[in-house]
């Protein structure tokens, strides 16, 4: 039985609770909220006492290493779970790793776990090692990283996540403008990324830029009033010439 | 019955014989290429002589106009399936109309057609109910949509797919880069496209420019190597600040 103890109240903490507790193997002993002005003392205190194998600090990338200085003389395994932070950022020198969910959460949405990819790192071999076996109980696809490729995973993320939902929000803005149904596009937006489960996204491209189609670029430029929107798509269409070697 | 002669052999006609063929209520009279010198001539012929109920002209955009043109004293039923057409860009005055199936099209895919949106327009109300009749036998996603709606459907179709698309092309050599495997970012990838069944996108945003985090922005815009993705990267993350109302 891996006994686990969350640190932070937020998303991420959320989630992994309820997985825990509908999981066999782990058992979460307390979750402690890393905020307010004496929280620090009652969650030295809790951490202190409490015996659990790991303790996961969910919390916003900026608190990490405050949190972990509070608790720097706990001599136990902590672990954040963020993506663009390194490992080093937490000061239990010796006794420290990672545990990074690659999802996107949200309460209101339940999150896939056995097909969520969970990025492991330790400084320890032994510690490593319980960090896949906990991750292990709750997804079968786990992946040991470093804090420099963890990095770029993170990087990569903002584009494939944040990025493209803020196109899906462009997307529906244009709708909406229009009088049209935002539900239309849904099919496609699904579709495209399903897609690259079978088809690499350099050869799925498709559309105006990849043809290099001059008049209809120049068409949609001209049909769009938000000048973000107007930069956005001049921006991305010439990323889109500039990868398959073509110019207008 | 509803008889259907397709114009055209690239994706989208591929896709409409393939369904059109396994559907009750539907046949497909003919496939009549539209390329090579001649063959405008003997898709007049086989035109003129076939006794289908709707011509569909699957051909590239700037084919539609031409291959109506040869068709122009054949007085029957045409409609084209392009997004960024309007429908009078079709010769057959009176007789003619759109049939556009939303989605992303390719060979070494099936297309689940019933969740497709097609989106119809016709110039007369018996055309447009006998192509609302067709479309429902493929599809229980129907629509009647002005050209001046399709041109915008269009438009946002080109951000929600094919710009998203490259989106997950960055994503992925990011990740080649630093030899972290790009199946890591699927999950992610699905999952960000299926939120939106449930959580409108501007609910959904979240990241570094939706929290106007200047550190972790500031820090990813150096780490990047490519101009065009700093670009991507810097503009898109300007739109997210604009439309929270945030500044840097």
């Amino acid at each position: 039985m891996i006994k686990v103890t969350l640190i932070g109240t937020g998303n991420v903490s959320w989630h992994l609770n309820e997985i825990f507790a509908r999981t066999k193997g782990v058992t979460v002993d307390a979750i402690l909220s890393s905020r307010g002005n004496d929280l620090s003392k009652s969650v030295k205190e809790i951490a202190s006492k409490d015996k659990s194998d790991v303790y996961i600090i969910a919390v916003s990338d900026d608190a990490i290493t405050p949190v972990s200085q509070v608790l720097k003389d706990v001599k136990k395994l902590f672990v954040h779970t963020s993506g663009s932070v390194a490992m080093n950022a937490l000061s239990q020198e010796g006794r420290r790793g990672v545990f990074y969910p690659l999802q996107t959460f949200s309460k209101e949405r339940e999150v896939d776990f056995k097909a969520l990819p969970i990025c492991i790192e330790a400084e320890k071999k032994e510690d490593l090692k319980l960090l896949e076996e906990l991750a292990r109980t709750v997804s079968s696809s786990v992946y040991e990283i470093t804090s420099q490729q963890r990095k770029s995973l993170h990087l990569a993320a903002v584009f494939v996540n944040n990025f493209t939902n803020h196109l899906y929000q462009i997307g529906s803005e244009l709708c909406e403008q229009n009088n049209v149904p935002f539900e239309i596009l849904k099919p496609l937006i699904v579709e495209t990324a399903r897609k690259i489960s079978s088809l690499t996204p350099i050869d799925s491209q498709t559309g105006p830029a990849r043809r290099a189609d001059n008049e209809t670029i120049t068409k949609q430029i001209n049909q769009l009033e938000n000048k973000n929107h107007k930069e956005i798509y001049k921006t991305i269409t010439e990323s889109i010439l500039k990868t398959y070697g073509k110019k207008l």
